[in-house]
């Protein structure tokens, strides 16, 4: 890690290239820091309409040497889809970008995913700059290269790997981050303390137990030792093959969830908020994860006033069926990301169905 | 190159992984040799509905261990679209393949790139095979990976790189194939020849100029060394971050008529056929080919009873702007591939616009 007095500098090593992860306050009007990432002078800034007014004129103001041309889609979830990924690939045609453009990401998992996906596709692949707006995309979805869009009945099926050349994050950004979306985040960060478990975990619990907001000087730590436990994984299993699959725990339940209310419900964060708590429940329920451990799980989501039941109007059949849209399914076999404790954490191929469906009665809201 | 009683095998060898190509006869329904290349028992056939009358029961009949789901798409160049791709991923998701599937591409240039692409972003990437049933598809299209779909605005913008897993060119399939996609194909056969001279081409010469046609037993060479040349460039540089290129030869022009005409007019190889004179006629406008080969370019095609001339009803400044929508420029930049002499191509990026118009003008029918 280096300290500079602007930001905090990781990167992710990969086989191939390595690129950096940048932390600090007012980066993405910080022309030379976005400079040396641009291939040539054609830039496509694409956001959403609730982050657009905030911050895109500081980043088009950033880049006054290049033809800079915008994309705005409509925020949330159930905008990352065909469509939207389309609006994108027409204009980098109409504006006649060519092979040398790069795409910038300004905004949160949402638009990150879409426009690595579109950088991933336009030409064979382009180049592009994540810049995070939110604690979800910080700490999670801008790092690592897996792009995507959903598909109606799963999540992020149509995608691909495609790794940006920087991943920016502007501290400031989390100042106007409304706070059903800073609590959001929360949940991929107590995914990394569940990942990590020891001082980590220790240091989130006090954390949230304690006087904890989106301007607490203790964000940038968090954020950092997020980031750097997903370049670990991601560098030691770039393309999901083994260890990498661990960073989907809650996650098989989120998408599931996420799926069957057609994207609308839920931020993706509260979705692994009850996916984390399912988890759990499933790895007590076939004897591996003590109780207590399961009630710890359970407080530390209450304390970042996370959802952690699945509400009664949910048609629990048809959660069930869409697990089986899972991307992890090997062998026509689900596979779910499970605890022995907090900070050990496995792959389980062998968890017979009727458990599944126990656990999902269980966790429903008022059992 | 290894011989057996059935098939060449030539192999494609890249820094991650090497694959395959076989040629030879009835291998489309050889089970055994398929096998060895499906990843788990999902397997999804597409095809168009030219070929699958003819050949996707053989097929079928050689896949009954699996589960196999097919998709049948019109046959065509203006069906390489959103909405045939949307097409495979829907099957692909109601029938639940994972991410351990196995796509088949039966049929030509088309179907190959279109299943290609859906391979390469399905769950982020699955396992697929080339069964090329076309000459063009055989010769070229089906190997080095290059997958896509087009945009009306340009032809293969939006695609990956993704390398099959095998190769499997069945020449039966060549004794079906209607002759003006046989003639298609031989432009592609040319622009082998121009990229590699000296005997190739002779050999080339010599047979278009005698009795040749899709039955006859020096095409089992033929096919061969055009696969063989196209696998050295494809190792050399598989990203085309410089040699291959020069596989392009003809192709910047053949892209923007395929899409000033809706990619209805001509079949790919026609197009290409007609490209392949516009840059013979371009590099001898700049003084670098001399004039007898362009007429021994002309003539090779005409041989091949391939067109050679820009109709007078296209709309030249429509066909002008369309070669701004290459993928090949750089820095705001038209490159084209341009000949010396047949053996002898290279990249040229400083051909100006005057030059571009003149050579346009210059090979319109009648002038």
């Amino acid at each position: 890690m280096v300290k500079s007095n602007d930001y905090l500098q990781l990167a992710v090593k990969l086989p191939e290239r390595e690129y950096p992860i940048y932390i600090g306050n007012s980066l993405l009007s910080n022309t030379q820091l976005i400079a040396k990432h641009i291939a040539a002078n054609q830039v496509l800034i694409v956001s959403n309409d609730k982050v657009a007014p905030l911050y895109l004129a500081s980043l088009q103001g950033a880049l006054n040497q290049c033809q800079v041309d915008v994309v705005i889609l409509a925020d949330g979830e159930s905008n990352k889809n065909q469509h939207s990924l389309f609006t994108i690939y027409n204009a980098l045609i109409e504006k006649q970008h060519h092979r040398d453009t790069t795409l910038i990401a300004l905004g949160g998992g949402v638009v990150g995913d879409i426009t690595g996906f579109a950088a991933a596709t336009f030409h064979r692949g382009v180049r592009f700059i994540q810049i995070p707006t939110t604690l979800l995309a910080q700490v999670d979805a801008s790092v690592g290269g897996k792009t995507a869009i959903n598909h109606p009945l799963g999540k992020n099926l149509i995608g691909s790997f495609h790794q940006p050349h920087a991943v920016i994050i502007d501290l400031a950004t989390l100042k106007t981050l409304p706070l059903r979306e800073f609590r959001a985040g929360l949940a991929e960060v107590i995914k990394y303390g569940l990942l990590a478990g020891g001082v980590f975990l220790k240091q989130l619990i006090d954390m949230l137990h304690a006087d904890f907001n989106q301007t607490s000087p203790q964000l940038v730590d968090i954020i950092a030792t997020c980031c750097q436990i997903k370049a670990s994984f991601v560098q030691s299993d770039e393309r999901e093959l083994g260890s990498r699959a661990l960073l989907n725990l809650g996650h098989t339940f989120a998408h599931a969830l996420e799926a069957c209310t057609q994207y609308k419900r839920w931020l993706h964060g509260e979705a692994v908020a009850i996916g984390l708590y399912c988890a759990a429940l499933l790895s007590n329920h076939l004897g591996y994860l003590e109780k207590k451990y399961v009630n710890q799980i359970d407080n530390l989501l209450e304390a970042a006033s996370l959802p952690r039941r699945i509400p009664q109007d949910i048609d629990t059949n048809q959660l069930f069926a869409l697990l089986f849209n899972d991307k992890k399914i090997k062998n026509n076999k689900l596979r779910f990301v499970l605890l022995r404790s907090p900070g050990d954490c496995y792959v389980d191929e062998k968890v017979p169905l009727t458990s599944v469906q126990c656990v999902i009665a269980g966790a429903v809201q008022g059992n």
